[in-house]
């Protein structure tokens, strides 16, 4: 048992403290923050001594790649995470039913520059968005126009009709965190194919959102809505994109593109969940997750098995140290986060059915990188409160490079914020995220295992705190 | 000019601080700190947009890969340095000659166990240690003893003679920061091949130092005294570390081991040394640097091209944006770390003779991974006020996520401190760094770019910091 600390393991913490290179600085923290200060290590010791969460999403992403929701390799992964877990001695693991989209991306896709007087016929690195329809095995060929920003659409639109419009401004390098970078160009993925649509393009073709240059399509979602036109969609790898817009500043430049992608209606899938009941609140509820689903090219090893894998390896660590959680704590694999959030839709609407309460709702999305600490949210008239009070633990987390930001949360679990419990989520290191993101190079290999693990610890940490403090 | 800003820039700086993701406190910082917030910004800006030290990496990894001092790739790699110096403008670019010993690896090295009753003939990857000795063509059969640190060999002494020293302690996979782990082990490497001689032992084999279990042995320098007693010492994988210990547990296991390397004695080499003079202080000198030559299997990429390159993006960054420094500022490629210092000592020993004052070294070798911040240390009685001087730019840094600690230095800058300057090391995020050290996956590609420039970046704001402000 943990939570009982004799007083010579109290002494040994000191002495630890003193010895290892992570220097606590044990004069600032009282008792119990003693007593948590070790908790703390150990859940990092054993995470990186024994976690089993490296190999967890070695299986994943080689016995069910491609994961998207809906697929059969989707209820592969459904499957395998529920074996993984069975065999943990959680209290409960079971299957919560979702309804989610079924896309599927068919032949491969050819985007091409054809005719050009400087480089005749030149094929571009390309993989369709997401929810695009496509262009029927003719294909479709039209004149290139080179935007960069949705606003311009409008501006130009009457150019527009009868042309591929091609988005092209590029996530700026200078942003230090990456996802501010991908949240200020991803609105042409997400839009862009759905306004160009409007206004009679005939086709999208976007940059892949990365600041490398590489030749790697990046796939994602791009939305239309039930009212929207469609047209087919796809996103071309950043050199790619280059090489088009070079060729666009010497002239008129034809693409031909064919693509074969369509949407195959809804199917059942699952979000699988695994539980410890709590102790002494057993109807507040602390969840963590992942998504299980990944675009269809990818392992989905950074996005994201490692949220996953290191959501079991809280449970299985809370289980292995003999921590007996006064809340119930469960890690939820959510489903279809990729084009759809029907497993966070769901299971939020099971939650709010049976009226249970999440006090603390923790996603890791941000790839198995090392972590750098937690963004938070909450409703506006709950939040200042509860950041107060993480923000008293925030000693405990510093010596693990762990800092507190007042920004935070997660696709899928959004919607469990009207429960008005805390919403967080594990910030990872972001310089490489947008290197793998959606792409055939999002594999087991790019995971690194003492980063996977320092995430995972990190996540148990707070979960401990949270659970013995409450909220 | 950087150094002059008008109050639109300032206007600017603070739209600019509210718009980036990256939050600065400017309610906290007076005028000045304002200029400086800006200017640090400006550094990270230009460096991530159009930093060059990646590309310079991909030559130094391509065209002088195994570039050990007094190799013919070792002086490939001094005039391409000198070359990639000469076309950006500085002041001066000179070689710095010095002594360097040559010792070559020779023919692939065997380390095979050998009639195991349960396994039979197994062989084991392994790569021999710099400074070893050979077998001699014959190579060399004896029985494996099994010890976890130089104090049992002291102690059980007399079972030695005759055998194979096998050193098998683990780096401590649970120390955070994995310097720390490999500080705790690498005695078993740098002394034990000494020790095991001086008992008689035929040979001596190492673990290798990472924490990762894989097929890639590490070599590194071990160091025979000149009175001491030579044997063969060599590095096998972790894997084969760990298959030898098993079968050690079954029985006697005996090993053969063939390998070929020797000392060719000393050769000529040289620092390649760019430089800034200063407009105010010119015989204040600011150094940075890192070291130019790598292990013989290694491309050096992130030991440590990396820290060459983001030395020579620091002067080039300061030179493009026009900014005129007080003191003197030098990138050093320091040569012959890996087995000798013979280009840190001579650097500091032609200093001494020029009464040259280097008032702050700063050295980059733990690889070009995300900063984390910067260890100081210096002659003891002027540490303090030095410490407190670069705490008061911490504001400045923590946007940046960079810290600032009291211990830290590099091996080629140490012979200055009898300068009573202050040193520094950049310290990157050390979970990858010994996944690659000293091995033949030590590439170009395991470098992120943004992640080197990011480093350089830091290193950059340092240095226009200390060369405003003085020390």
């Amino acid at each position: 048992m943990i939570s009982k600390l004799s007083l010579s393991q109290i002494k040994l913490t000191i002495v630890f403290v003193i010895f290892n290179s992570v220097s606590i600085p044990i004069n600032l923290l009282g008792q119990s923050q003693v007593d948590d200060a070790w908790v703390i290590k150990n859940i990092h010791n054993n995470t990186l001594k024994s976690g089993q969460c490296y190999e967890w999403l070695r299986s994943l992403c080689t016995l069910a790649p491609g994961r998207l929701a809906g697929s059969p390799q989707g209820l592969a992964a459904v499957e395998l995470t529920r074996q993984i877990m069975d065999t943990l001695g959680f209290d409960t693991v079971y299957l919560q039913p979702c309804k989610v989209p079924h896309w599927v991306r068919g032949g491969k896709e050819v985007v091409k520059i054809i005719n050009s007087p400087h480089i005749g016929d030149q094929e571009l690195r390309a993989l369709s968005l997401g929810n695009s329809i496509g262009t029927g095995p003719q294909g479709l060929t039209g004149e290139v126009i080179e935007v960069f920003s949705l606003d311009t659409l409008e501006k130009i639109k009457t150019l527009i009709a009868g042309k591929i419009v091609f988005f092209n401004r590029p996530m700026d390098p200078t942003q230090l965190r990456t996802f501010a970078a991908y949240g200020g160009a991803v609105d042409q993925r997400g839009r862009g194919p759905a306004m160009a649509a409007k206004f009679g393009a005939l086709a999208a073709i976007v940059r892949s959102m990365t600041t490398r240059l590489d030749d790697f399509p990046h796939t994602g979602g791009t939305n239309f809505q039930s009212s929207d036109k469609q047209i087919p969609a796809l996103a071309i790898s950043t050199n790619a994109a280059e090489l088009l817009s070079k060729e666009l500043k010497k002239g008129k430049v034809s693409l031909y593109i064919k693509n074969d992608c369509k949407m195959m209606g809804e199917k059942w899938s699952y979000n699988v969940i695994g539980e410890i009941k709590g102790s002494n609140f057993p109807n507040e509820i602390i969840a963590i997750g992942g998504h299980l689903d990944s675009w269809d090219v990818a392992e989905g090893a950074h996005d994201d098995g490692a949220g996953c894998v290191q959501s079991i390896e809280v449970l299985y660590q809370i289980k292995k140290m003999g921590y007996k959680p006064q809340r119930t704590i469960r890690a939820v694999m959510f489903q279809n986060e990729e084009n759809g959030l029907g497993g966070g839709n769901t299971y939020a609407a099971a939650s709010n059915l049976k009226k249970e309460k999440h006090i603390f709702a923790l996603e890791s999305d941000s790839g198995g990188f090392t972590p750098r600490g937690f963004g938070f949210s909450a409703e506006k008239d709950v939040f200042e409160a509860y950041y107060k009070k993480v923000n008293t633990w925030s000693n405990l987390l510093e010596p693990y490079d762990l800092r507190l930001y007042p920004s935070g949360g997660g696709a899928d679990i959004g919607p469990l914020r009207t429960q008005k419990g805390l919403l967080s989520n594990l910030q990872p290191d972001s310089q490489r995220y947008f290197d793998y993101h959606h792409t055939e190079i999002d594999k087991f290999e790019a995971v690194n295992k003492r980063e996977l693990e320092l995430g995972a610890a990190a996540m148990t940490s707070l979960v401990y705190l949270i659970d013995k403090y409450g909220l």
